[in-house]
């Protein structure tokens, strides 16, 4: 891989919230896939000097095309995602039971897991999703199947085994002695893999599918090996409900007793948190991956991003498939702005969420809710090149009309109405994986 | 054009809110585009022999396609098309000077309006709209340009010169009898056309931008000639407030003063009627074209569309590009379930729309929302074949895992992930436009 270099015109967040934009600029990615360089185009002779650049490799985008951070999902499940857009009539807990868990059950087989895993992988990749950060199954094995897959398509990602003792069919529990025995068995296998791109995370289904001795043990493991945390919080009123009837707690305090509450840690949805309980997530610098579509699609609620902000807890962006229909973040940016308007219609002189705040969440937000924004998240001198190239100007794209548009015009045509056919290169790492 | 036969799963709604599914079934399809014959595929052969006939074309659909009624958009701004995605971040009345009405005087110039309109009516055919209801531009000229490129096309289509005399910027109004006087001249070119699937409609921007007795004058036009009748209503809490204080009446009765409220006339939005003007919509047998992507978009508000229905006023599902972003009925949908969830999340026991639902707003809802059902909206024998037939298998789409779908599924992972990838025919009157 030599040295690359991209003209062209940028966007990308330099701080939370924070959209900066280059009309005219380039960035200049050295031979381990890292940012050597970034600056406005009348500086790149001057800075090819300064860097002693001999050869190099130099690609300039057209007026239609923009470089941005490759897009980050903070929540996915990837055994669910044969089930995207099925069942959305049903109820939480009876789709769990109806969809979820006995589509889980098949992971099993090695071969299901296998062809799934490998799909799930392509289809994120294809709609922009440099890094994700993965629910696996159950079962050891079947989860290891999912690293893999990640490994060999050169995607950036966190995948976790998921514990869950109870609460679930007679066939599809492990006994806590398993549980224990095959995370570690789990993230042995993830190290063996020898990627550095692809981390074991710990996974506890949510606190009513394990119970607090089980939780510490796994905070434990966690704290002992370093490793990021994630779990679920707060997507619906039953469930806070009978999370509070169990621990006679609030639900962050239940993490929090269990160790789980770390600057490594993500927790999805935190739709009903109370003001305390997100006190609690700012002092412990727990982060949240926001989940519109899924909130919609299951009845869940609205997370109030805005007051998350304004509370100093980091949000990132989740698909949160199957729950979610759509493996994309474009879909997710467009589905937060959604639900923020919509609750700005109950709230006086609510301001929601708009596209330059969501691309944040889409992109620096997102490697800050992972604890990765010193590796991505933006074109930072140093960090990796994890990027995708959109061009709004493609074939059949349901996108028409750019001839008069700025970078910001260009942005909010993908976020409204933009796919994966607008997203025509993918980078992890300096290296091309679409 | 021979007689046509699709044999496959077929889905369409036979009753307000009532999907009809059938597993295995067959559409004949006359010389002259007509329904002939409907039913299961086992009474095909029986059929055939009743209805005499001797060389037909017949099409075996595949298991993971189905055969649909085409979808109907009961309001769309054709002039707006190339702004589709920009200027969300402003609030409505910025957004319509800096946007709308600066894009709109170009349809002066006949080149950029022919490009445009040929671009808006070859999109929304892509995504499956059989048939549209347009706003056209303020010029006359300019939208018989649009009807012409309908008619081309092969699109069926209501079609609207604009009427505006004030509320607009100086070079984009015309004077009452410049407005009568064009609009005379509008239908007239529209009936020379001579192609009975594109029809003139009645087309006051909204009750700000005319007077009462120049929507007299306009409601006298449509009653002698039997014409349709389109325009805005309750859309934005400031405009709202605007026409109470103006017309010292709710917004309603202020069209009901008019002539404007008949059997034929479909209003955009209504999202803030109170109940009696509800009531008085129903009387008329007014229709709402609800619009949810474009009340998000622009901060609008939602509309509750089971609240219409359960006062018996019919409603068909609109774009409202470029308030709405995407020219899609099937995001529609999607925006329909989505808005009427986050309604069920302020209101006590509110079921919100299903996917059923939305689907019957996209086709019989929208039908009878244009009083067209007596031709088109479902499969009923002696009516238009305006259909698509959608496929979930096509490469590069976002749907995926298919294999145990039953037809309901399909439809499901239509909504929810679909786009215009997956409307691989499309039908108007019996004859392929896509
Ligand atoms: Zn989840
Ligand atoms: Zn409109």
């Amino acid at each position: 891989m030599g040295v690359k270099i991209i003209v062209g015109q940028i966007i990308h967040c330099v701080a939370p919230y924070s959209v900066a934009v280059i009309d005219s600029g380039f960035v200049i990615i050295d031979e381990c896939g890292k940012i050597a360089a970034i600056g406005n185009a009348s500086d790149l002779e001057t800075t090819k000097k300064q860097l002693n650049l001999v050869a190099e490799d130099t690609l300039s985008l057209t007026k239609t095309q923009l470089l941005l951070p490759g897009f980050i999902d903070t929540h996915i499940h990837a055994p669910q995602y044969s089930n995207a857009g099925l069942g959305y009539d049903k109820p939480l807990l009876e789709w769990l039971d109806n969809y979820t868990y006995n589509l889980e059950k098949k992971y099993r087989d090695q071969n299901f897991c296998g062809t799934v895993f490998q799909a799930v992988v392509r289809k994120t990749l294809n709609h922009g999703t440099t890094t994700a950060c993965y629910f696996g199954s159950l079962f050891y094995e079947s989860s290891l199947l999912l690293a893999t897959a990640v490994a060999e398509l050169g995607q950036r990602a966190f995948v976790g085994k998921v514990n869950m003792t109870k609460l679930a069919p007679d066939d599809y529990v492990e006994t806590p002695e398993e549980s224990i025995e095959n995370t570690l068995k789990f993230i042995k296998g993830v190290a063996d893999l020898g990627n550095a791109l692809v981390q074991p995370i710990i996974t506890p289904r949510f606190a009513l599918s394990v119970d607090l001795e089980h939780m510490k043990k796994l905070g434990v493991i966690a704290k002992e090996r370093d490793l990021h945390i994630q779990t679920h919080i707060s997507e619906n009123k039953d469930e806070v409900e009978m999370v509070v009837q169990l621990y006679h707690d609030a639900y962050a305090n239940v993490y929090d007793k269990a160790g789980l509450l770390t600057s490594k840690t993500v927790l999805a949805h935190g739709i009903y948190l109370s003001e305390e309980e997100i006190k609690l997530l700012s002092e412990r610098q727990t982060s949240i991956a926001h989940c519109p579509e899924s909130n919609v699609n299951l009845g869940s609620g609205i997370c109030d991003v805005v007051n998350l902000r304004q509370n100093g807890v980091t949000v990132g962006l989740g698909t949160d498939v199957a729950g979610g229909a759509s493996p994309s973040i474009i879909n997710a940016m467009k589905s937060a702005i959604s639900a923020s308007t919509h609750l700005s219609f109950t709230k006086e002189n609510y301001k929601p969420l708009n596209y330059e705040d969501v691309f944040y969440l889409a992109t620096l937000g997102g490697a800050k809710a992972l604890s990765l924004d010193d590796k991505i998240g933006n074109f930072q001198i140093g960090k990796s090149f994890d990027a995708v190239i959109v061009d709004l100007d493609v074939e059949n794209s349901s996108v028409d009309y750019l001839s008069d548009c700025t970078p910001q015009e260009l942005l909010q045509k993908l976020v409204f109405l933009g796919d994966d056919r607008n997203v025509i290169k993918v980078y992890v790492n300096g290296k091309i994986v679409k």
